[in-house]
């Protein structure tokens, strides 16, 4: 896959992810080492919890989505670099759910200190099998220029 | 510990967090399974990167955050149930870091149609052994009041 430069880069510009499943053996691992609470953790519990049904940690599908995208979801030259941004979570993942990660490109803004990097603004949406949203990262990224020849 | 109850909270009200050391191993395990990025797994390559040394990923620090809230940091009754939120990474976490997390409640938003509930935002900020702050969560939590004698 080709890897993506500051220059290669166009507000509106997407991408797409390839897919994982989120095994029910990993939710509960993950809820073990991360955010033991009983509706991540245990099936009656979590029915008799809001989410009426065992649900992943909200940080294992944002982790999830983070693997999705370093795995070819944003193809960036160097690495996914994030200063932070705003989530959300408008539905539980669900044992044995598919995810997948669309991204697009908000915003591009250089910086006006050091002329070979920006701040790019991506909008990465986690949809699950049934295409609807489980998790949305809208994050700023520190994106770098092409290095110049010879360096 | 006391376990809280909407009733119980008032904004400005503060909690305090356990610590946990990130270790080396565990900074290189999180990244292997969720954000195999070369400045999160190999010391000589993140030398060479923007990060100067080995740095967890920011989802690492995210999650043992969660995990420090959990388990004391945030005593709600109903455990810790997030709409989403806004987030930062101002320096990277480093192996042999401890964090311990700071939290402050900045509003308490009544539900219109649910009376029993509301939206809670907290800030969230972990700190490490030197009390520079390396991850903030301002988040919107779903918090439930105490249930009525009988239900």
């Amino acid at each position: 896959m080709e890897k993506l430069y500051l220059e290669d880069l166009r507000i509106g510009q997407r991408f797409a992810s390839a897919t994982c499943v989120m095994e029910e053996s990993s939710i509960k691992a993950f809820a073990a080492e991360s955010d033991p609470q009983p509706f991540h953790l245990d099936e009656a519990a979590a029915k008799a919890s809001l989410f009426r049904g065992l649900a992943a940690s909200g940080w294992h599908t944002a982790s999830a989505t983070m693997r999705l995208l370093v795995d070819g979801g944003l193809p960036f030259a160097n690495g996914l670099v994030g200063l932070g941004g705003e989530i959300a979570w408008p539905k539980p993942t669900r044992p044995g759910d598919t995810l997948r990660v669309e991204s697009e490109i908000l915003e591009i803004a250089p910086s006006r200190s050091k002329p070979n990097q920006a701040i790019v603004t991506v909008k990465s949406i986690a949809l699950n099998q049934n295409a609807d949203p489980v998790y949305v990262f809208t994050a700023k990224l520190l994106v770098f220029k092409r290095p110049a020849p010879g360096v």
